[in-house]
């Protein structure tokens, strides 16, 4: 970056730099609060750095992640395993769950249907969900893909692929986010809300 | 942050989300940034943090941060010892360099007067900076600490504490920004560029 700084803040500020969404500035300002802080500050992060991965993996059942063969989800019997939920990411799933109030399974398919950048349904977890619907106890497979375009494109293929079994597939609503404002809504979510209309 | 993560994917979050305006849902996206990115990128960030502050230390004459005894810009014999710009971190004296044009030595005084923070002359440079104007050889003291309140204030500590001395002490032009907009500029701005303006 320059000249003026020893080469480790350098290093540091050009290693803040290359994460998503860290600019130049950003990473200037991170480096020098590493820098200024405490050895432990800059230790715990680079352990959690490199901790990461260890032992994380998907589970067997819905390919979240976990350190488990099977997921705390998936393991608890508590919940109704005839309905499962379809995510793109497990952070999809962390946020279902902060909700509150589902008490189905998850599908995590790591992914979502992007042919302009070469992602097909092979590259997402699919065949292990035609295979678990297939198994017969699922009832309803509830689509929460992004309500962007390939969110929708991967939910038509969902119900393309689940079409020959005895399940419901359903996508969860879309309409107007809480605390919007009508005035400031795009068109398509607008007419969504209009589409998605129920009794009150 | 949740149950539904294993601990070390949630540790990274935590750890992210420590640094100073780096929110959770940043904290969460850099966290699985790194999950997906390969080993050697969280391996470098690492070693990187723990690194920052190898051999690091204070230059001998002008207190900006540098691996060596005295730092490149006051080893460098092309510059003019006589003017000396004293700035309240490292970051400012690396901006001004890119700047370009300034062909002077630094000062840095690693803070500002802040007395409703508890921070004095005492824990800044001052003395320092007094001592090296004390050898003479100094003509020019230019201030450029922040245009805020507690810039000011140091500003104005450092033109009382250099008063006895045979030494001009400067202030850089505070106006309009370059691309800015009268329109939007705040009163105070509006003032000081009238009031500094120069003839063309």
């Amino acid at each position: 970056m320059t000249k003026y700084l020893p080469k480790n803040i350098d290093d540091l500020i050009k290693e803040f730099n290359r994460l998503p969404g860290i600019g130049p500035k950003t990473a200037q300002r991170l480096a020098f609060h590493i820098l200024k802080s405490s050895d432990l500050v800059a230790g715990e992060l680079a352990r959690a750095l490199v901790d990461v991965k260890k032992g994380v993996r998907f589970c067997k059942k819905c390919f979240t992640l976990t350190t488990d063969e099977v997921c705390g989800i998936c393991f608890d019997a508590g919940r109704d395993a005839s309905v499962v939920c379809v995510v793109e990411d497990t952070l999809d799933l962390v946020a279902i769950e902060k909700a509150g109030g589902y008490k189905g399974l998850y599908h995590v398919l790591h992914g979502a249907m992007a042919p302009l950048d070469g992602i097909g349904p092979e590259d997402l977890k699919m065949k292990e969900l035609a295979d678990r619907v297939a198994e017969g106890e699922i009832k309803e497979v509830i689509v929460a893909t992004n309500p962007n375009l390939e969110g929708e494109a991967t939910g038509l293929y969902i119900s393309k692929i689940l079409a020959g079994f005895d399940v419901k597939i359903t996508r969860i609503a879309r309409g107007l986010p809480s605390g919007g404002d009508i005035e400031y809504a795009d068109q398509t979510t607008i007419m969504r809300a209009m589409k998605g209309r129920v009794g009150i």
